[in-house]
């Protein structure tokens, strides 16, 4: 298999483009590693950064000066713009200087849900649209080594919040724990799409933390989504604090289950639907069985009725069946990479109940 | 003064345009209090807010069904489109229906930096550029009420920091417990601008929480800037763990006088940069003397040198000079509001060394 610069080029080729102009933050990570802090939203000092890929140089990250210390250790040419200063503030005039240089008279393929208005005049290009999607899903190993170190983070996580649970404890404290534990492994702040949630709300699929306090019988379901430079990982599994219910004891099993029966059947050439459907038996969720990860937390292949997207080696699937009913529910989710002939589990956390 | 939907229409009129579309994120929070959650990045199932002002309805918000619930407080219309499920994933085709739908055949002003290129052709528009930033810069009451509880978190979080800086105890470790301060007032999981250094670090400004532990006589630099329902605010103390150094004590003094001398002089009237020479006098730092603050952590009135923006009664404020120098630093920030003779201030946290 290809690099993933050389298949992007392909595909960019195919639609007629001459370079890759990635806007998508996710996109632009997958080409150059350079991952945008994410934590406090976009900043006020610049625009989202953007990527430059032909097929003569190494890519150009489109990046405020504040960006251009991380990309200093990545295998790209940067062209910044001012960032954090005391001079006036105009990212869209920066980067609109910087995107005309890197371009030039290229006519460029583009996603343009993410490229500004501002700068479309800027540049000739083209709609890539969504055609960079099935790229981005088979993984290089540099990638497939990132998304391995974020998922020992998930272990890390979620090995805290299943000590740290006992009666009297807060959704908020649990979440205060596992995000340290997750953040020491990392040695640095960590952004984490999670549920963190006890009692009643694990029949509702999850939500945030809170302030409701741990109780004797609970169930606590916690999935945790950590970003490790760049790249997510994924983990999901609930327990009971004390004695579980029968209810408890019988979404844990039915989940379980299924998702056994699923990572049985992953291999090159598994349609997506097909490995939903396994998924689903027996179960009645409202949510997707599974996703790919990688500079995003959800992307193809998506594990959902209706797809024909083919898996292939390399790629990093989590599945994720869930069983909820009567103020109780048990998600358990795993991170396989696609082999040869079947697949690896990448995760590491316990799934007992 | 009028309110700030009324100030934002007179700007549009000016500009020619019929309605606004506002496309930041901040311009969003700021026409309908909808706040998106920002901690994990971009979601892959919806495209950035817009909001769409008219005068003759309440703002229209367009962001995906994953919005929807939060949006739901608010007085607004919301036209929606699909997020999160298990269908296939089209955010700029379902923004781009929801965006034709509420604009229809008017002629909007905009903020092109932000409009994605995809949706723009939908639309007739003009650019608004930067005009809306001072319109943005006083408040009405509950974007301040908003501001003061926000600013409580910033108490919070200050006063469990300096609690607990103690020698043995590592930046992640303090960070982590005056995160869980901060989340624990709000109830909920809290965007967070921040510093948390000690030692050398401090004399470099500032930086993220790292592995290092801190030591007997290191000063701590604590700068925290949480958003609390979409509106955010800021603060920065630094203090010494056991006995401060000469350097120390001198770069407090410097720093603290410096504050005192500039917040005698805020009154409606006054000229952003000479309130940054008044930070600045005997001070050398390379960063703003402060900022504006609200739906955004940084905007007008920046107090930045050569800024002729002039303060007015109803904008909120935070002064942060600092002195940095032979490895170690202080910089010291309160937020205020401008009252109409002078200002108010809204921090509470403890300035001392």
């Amino acid at each position: 298999m290809a690099h993933r610069r050389e298949r992007a080029l392909e595909v960019v080729r195919a639609a007629g483009g001459e370079a890759l102009l990635a806007t998508r933050p996710a996109s632009v990570t997958w080409l150059t590693g350079y991952a945008e802090e994410i934590e406090w939203g976009p900043s006020p000092f610049a625009l989202s950064p953007m990527a430059l890929l032909t097929d003569d140089a190494p890519p150009v990250l489109i990046i405020s000066e504040d960006g251009a210390e991380a990309a200093a250790a990545l295998s790209c040419e940067v062209f910044s713009y001012r960032g954090f200063s005391v001079e006036p503030i105009d990212p869209v005039g920066g980067a609109t200087r910087a995107l005309r240089e890197a371009v030039g008279s290229r006519l460029v393929a583009t996603e343009p849900g993410y490229l500004p208005a501002a700068l479309a005049p800027e540049v000739e290009w083209i709609d890539i649209g969504d055609r960079l999607r099935l790229v981005e899903a088979v993984k290089d190993e540099d990638e497939i080594a990132k998304i391995r170190a974020a998922v020992g983070l998930c272990d890390a996580g979620q090995a805290d919040a299943r000590a740290r649970s006992v009666p009297g404890i807060t959704e908020l404290e649990l979440w205060t724990h596992l995000r340290f534990a997750i953040e020491r492994g990392a040695g640095a702040r960590t952004p984490i799409v999670a549920d963190c949630v006890a009692g009643p709300r694990t029949g509702d699929i999850g939500g945030m933390p809170g302030r409701r306090r741990i109780e004797e019988g609970d169930l606590v379901l916690v999935d945790l989504a950590p970003r490790r430079d760049g790249y997510w990982a994924d983990s999901c599994a609930a327990w009971a604090v004390g004695e579980p219910s029968k209810t408890a004891i019988a979404h844990h099993k039915a989940a379980r289950e299924r998702l056994e029966r699923v990572l049985e059947a992953v291999k090159p050439g598994a349609v997506a639907a097909d490995l939903d459907a396994i998924c689903r038996t027996g179960l009645d969720y409202p949510h997707h069985s599974g996703h790919g990860l990688g500079a995003t937390w959800h992307e193809e292949p998506r594990i959902v009725p209706g797809s024909r997207t083919v898996l292939e080696a390399g790629m990093v699937v989590a599945f994720e069946p869930g069983s909820y009913g009567d103020g109780e529910g048990v998600r358990v989710e795993q991170v396989v990479l696609v082999t040869d002939d079947g697949c690896e589990i990448l995760s590491g956390h316990s799934l007992d109940l």
